[in-house]
């Protein structure tokens, strides 16, 4: 299915990665000119419209005054991944709040396929989705790991709390030593964006936080790294030496 | 101290990024067009020189055509690095062989600065250096983390085995679960590069290689997640729980 992707750095992508582009248009007056030389220098044509035109389809995200129609990677509706994870395996899930950088979700996809995740969630909004690049960085994994698209991440967090989920975030307040958990249950780990970690309102429907030991003057790891170290520990609960 | 810094994508960032260039040199008849373009449409003026003038300067390593001499980022000399280890810490060095991408360099520094390593060695050859796109990524790390530059990363092993280091390899041929080995002795963590892995000459200089378990279908997962699920079950032999 077709769809539409908006942000700079997602379409200067997706030119320069060759990708498919259907329609190609820019809001009128948005500082956008290098983007539309690029287009050019490509023999990609574009349009300009007004703000009214543009927000019909791109709504009022981040959309920095551009969006392009493209072919869109399958996500995977979550009641779809929940009811394939296969009897008698300990369900574990990654939510991604506001995660941004594709080289993120890229890395976090590939770790995920090494590490006997089921699923990836992730919001509509603010995130970044199934890019080209991310297909790039994730080395064949977006072909392997199911990833779910939601509207409310809180509210989906509630949903699998229902369903016997533990939803472990990733998170330094009032948290305990990620290694201080046994992961043998049904395990939900939330894992923050890159700039602003997890949401207020995520954090408050979160079961536990959990922190990985930090000895230097950085106060936080890149977030593909975190979710690895966590998830590598998670693997290492359910298949001890 | 400035320094000449060679590579497309390198002198992209540089000139993408607003890092002061002193000069920009193109080797002539090669395919850097688009690289022009950008330094002319931000004001940088570059020359172009034959093979010999070239060659003077960049030597015959991967310059792909194109270098540029800036301010540069401080190495360290190892043997400072080795001196200033704190008598009573128990020594953890790690050698990435060869990797290429800025932000891994970046990321691995933030993890390095994050679980106690004392300093980073990296080669002189095809290795990326202390660019700006890594010293952004490390979000501030670089400052902290002391990087050597050597000439040659196998006879640097030979080196830091004599004064009692081992050298523990990601590697997967003959390789035991990371899980197994105790690391509380001086260590030299050995890393590949993102493409081709660990190079068969500093592969027989490290005295035992160890493996991530890797539950799907992906073969190896990026080379900043290994280094930091690595580097904090070095920190978990170091401080168990």
């Amino acid at each position: 299915m077709k769809q539409w992707i908006y942000g700079r750095n997602t379409i200067r992508e997706l030119i320069t990665n060759h990708k498919n582009i259907y329609e190609l248009v820019f809001l009128k007056g948005n500082r956008n000119d290098d983007l539309m030389e690029l287009a050019k220098k490509n023999n990609i044509k574009y349009r300009v419209t007004d703000n009214r035109q543009f927000s019909e389809k791109a709504g009022k995200g981040n959309h920095q005054g551009v969006m392009a129609l493209i072919d869109g990677y399958d996500y995977t509706p979550l009641e779809d991944i929940l009811s394939s994870i296969p009897k008698g395996k300990q369900p574990l899930l990654v939510m991604l709040d506001g995660l941004e950088d594709p080289h993120n979700l890229g890395a976090i996809l590939r770790t995920c396929d090494a590490t006997e995740v089921d699923g990836v969630i992730i919001g509509k909004n603010r995130s970044v989705g199934l890019t080209p690049t991310v297909a790039k960085v994730s080395t064949g994994a977006i072909d392997y790991v199911p990833v779910a698209q939601v509207t409310n991440l809180s509210r989906t967090l509630d949903k699998l709390k229902k369903e016997g989920y533990w939803a472990v975030a990733c998170e330094n307040e009032k948290a305990q030593d990620y290694r201080e958990v046994d992961y043998n249950m049904p395990t939900v780990l939330v894992i923050g964006s890159e700039g602003y970690g997890i949401s207020q309102n995520v954090k408050k429907h979160c079961d536990m936080n959990v922190i990985l030991p930090m000895a230097g003057h950085v106060t936080s790891l890149n977030a593909s790294v975190a979710c690895a170290v966590l998830l590598y520990q998670v693997y290492h609960s359910r298949h001890p030496l």
